[in-house]
C-alpha cells in the first residue's frame, strides 16, 4: 500500500474564513484531476500554531496566502512545493526565506473570469460617470454629466499578465480598443496591441482609460505619481486593479481634485484595511471597492487546488511547473 | 416650385441645450433620411415666445419635450404632427388639450443603445455589492463583501417596451435569466419568458434583480409600495428605469435600511431635481444616478429626428405612424 502524500493547508490569520482551504475541498480537487495522482491527506494547521515545523517536515506540499519564513526557511523535511491562494507575491518578499529545494507557485489566472467581469463594470462606471454621481449623493446634489455608447473608446492597460489579459478582455466585451503596457511588448491575446512604457507616451495622452494590473515591486512601486498623471489627458478614468503601492495616493487625490480625472475606481489602497481617517475616503469622483475584484469566494479555492493538483503531478513527474513564481523576478 | 414645409423646433426652458433641437439637425436627418421628403424649413422658438401661436400655425410638425396646451389646443392651422423629444408622456397628462387632427409620436426606441449599456453596468453594481461600497466609503468603512460571476442569475423586469428590452437584451449580455412582467404577458425579443403581473409572485420571490421599465401611469404610480419591496426575496437588488413616481420612496428606503433589499440603483427619483433635504441622498446601500441613463447626446436627437422625417413621410403618404402615442391608454 502506498503512504499517502501529506499536504499541509496552511492558514494565516489575516485572512479571510471563505478563503480558507478544507480537506474536502483539497478531496474534491484531486477527485477532479485528469492526471495520475497518489493517495492524499490533507491537514489544517494555523501558521503560528507550535505543531507547524513538525507538520511542514512531513509534508510535500503547502497551501497558504503566508508561510511562516524562518521555519520554511530551516526546511529539511519532504517539503517541496509551495501553493499560494493569491496571484500577488510582494508579501513574501524578499525570497531570501524559500530554501532552493522547494518550489513555490501562485494563483494567477484563478481570479480571470470575475476580474473579466469586475473590468467590464469598471469600464461602464468610468465612462458613465458614476463616480461624480456618487460624490453628487454625498453632497445631495443632482448634477448632470451625459455620456454616449462606450463602443471604440480606448484603454490602456499596465500589466499584460493574467489580470490585465482578464482586464482588457473586460473591455473588448464593450468593443474598447485596448493597449497593453509590459516592459517586454510581447503581443497577448485580447490586446490589440503591446507596447513598452517607454514608447507608451502617446497612448497615456489620449486613452480614454488608463487601468494598473502590474505586480508591486520595487520598480513598479509609486509609478502612479504627480507626473505620471499629468501625462494623461485631461478627462481620463483611472483605475487600479493591482496593488494600492503602485499609486502615490496623494498625487491620485490631487489628480482628482483638480479635474484632471474625470473619476477613478480603486480596489485597492495604501494600507489595507484603509484607516479612517484617510483623505482617500473623500477624494471626489473616486470610488473604492474593498479589494474584491479578484475574488470568487464560489470558484477561488478550486481554480487554486485545480493548479496545485496538477503540479503536484509534475512535481513528482519531473515536469515543469504551472505558475511557477521566479524568486529574482519578485513575481 | 414647392413651397417648404415649414417644422417648428418647440424649445422648453427645462431642457439642457445638449437636447435642443437645431434647424442644422432637422438638415442632416433630412438628408440621411431614405423615404421621400418636400423641401423643408425649420425654425426654432421658444414656447413661451409670444409669436410661437403664428409660427405653430404655420407649420406642419413640431419637435419637442413639452408644448403650450392652450395654444396646441386652439390650433386652427396646418398643424398635422407632433414629435416628443422623450419616450414619456407623463408631462403631458391629460391629453385633453391634443386636437383630434394632431398625431402625437414619442421617441420611443430612440434610447436603446444607451440603455442596454447602462442595464449591463446596473446588473454588474448590484451583483457587486458597489451600492454597499459607496456607502460603506462615505462612513470611511473598509466592509468586504464577496460575489461569484454573475452569470445565471435572475432578472425580473416590470415593462417590455422599448426600455424594457434594452434592458433585457443588457442582462442577456452577462449571461442573466430574464423575465419580463407585463399585462398582455405577450413573447418579446431579448426576454426568456414574459407573464402577467397577477402570475409574478414566484418569479419575485427568487429573483436576483427586480428593475422597474414601465410607463407612469395612473394605475403604476407608487407600484412599489412596502408591500411590493416585502414579496421581493431578503437579498435582492432594485433598479428604476423608469419614472420616480413608481416607487414609494419612503417604502425603498426602509427596505434599504432594513438590509431586506441588498442594494438598488435609482436613475429617476421624485421629485427632480431631488432636493437637498431629501432622505433618499443618505438611505444606505443606494447609488443615484440624474436621470441620465437612457441620454446619449451623441446620438438621442439624430435618431429621434430620423423618427420624425418618416412619420412626416407617413403622414403625407397617409400610412401609419411610429410610435403613435394612444391618447386614451396615457402612453
Amino acid at each position: 500500500m502506498t503512504a499517502a502524500l501529506h499536504l499541509l493547508l496552511a492558514r494565516a490569520p489575516e485572512q479571510q474564513p471563505i478563503f480558507w482551504v478544507t480537506p474536502e475541498q483539497v478531496a474534491e480537487a484531486r477527485a477532479r484531476a485528469t492526471v495520475p495522482l497518489p493517495p492524499m491527506e490533507a491537514t489544517v494547521c494555523p501558521i503560528d500554531d507550535p505543531s507547524f515545523a513538525a507538520m511542514m517536515d512531513k509534508s510535500f506540499g503547502m497551501v497558504g496566502f503566508r508561510f511562516p519564513r524562518e521555519t520554511v526557511g530551516a526546511s529539511k523535511g519532504a517539503l517541496s512545493l509551495l501553493q499560494l491562494t493569491s496571484a500577488g507575491v510582494e508579501h513574501l518578499l524578499p525570497f531570501d526565506w524559500l530554501p532552493p529545494h522547494v518550489a513555490l507557485a501562485n494563483a494567477s489566472g484563478v481570479h480571470a473570469p470575475k476580474v473579466e467581469e469586475w473590468a467590464t463594470m469598471v469600464f461602464l462606471i468610468l465612462h458613465t460617470h458614476m463616480p461624480h454621481f456618487a460624490t453628487a449623493q454625498r453632497r445631495h446634489q443632482w448634477s448632470k454629466a451625459y455620456s454616449s455608447t462606450i463602443e471604440g473608446r480606448h484603454a490602456a492597460i499596465f500589466g499584460t499578465g493574467a489580470i490585465g489579459a482578464a482586464i482588457a478582455r473586460g473591455g473588448k466585451r464593450l468593443g474598447l480598443k485596448v493597449t497593453g503596457i509590459s516592459r517586454s511588448a510581447q503581443p497577448v491575446d485580447g490586446f490589440d496591441s503591446v507596447i513598452t512604457p517607454a514608447a507608451a507616451g502617446a497612448t497615456l495622452a489620449q486613452a480614454d482609460f488608463v487601468v494598473l494590473a502590474t505586480p508591486l515591486t520595487p520598480q513598479t512601486k509609486g509609478m502612479m505619481d504627480a507626473a505620471m498623471f499629468a501625462r494623461l489627458r485631461k478627462g481620463a478614468g483611472f483605475a487600479n486593479f493591482g496593488r494600492g503601492g503602485l499609486v502615490v495616493q496623494e498625487a491620485l487625490i490631487e489628480a482628482l481634485a483638480s479635474g484632471h480625472l474625470d473619476g477613478a475606481v480603486l480596489d485597492v489602497t495604501t494600507p489595507e484595511p484603509l484607516p479612517p481617517d484617510s483623505p482617500l475616503w473623500d477624494a471626489p469622483n473616486l470610488l473604492i471597492s474593498p479589494h474584491v475584484s479578484c475574488d470568487d469566494p464560489v470558484t477561488y479555492i478550486p481554480r487554486t487546488l485545480d493548479i496545485f493538483m496538477d503540479n503536484i503531478h509534475r512535481r513528482l513527474s519531473g515536469l515543469p511547473l504551472r505558475n511557477l513564481v521566479d524568486p529574482t523576478r519578485s513575481y
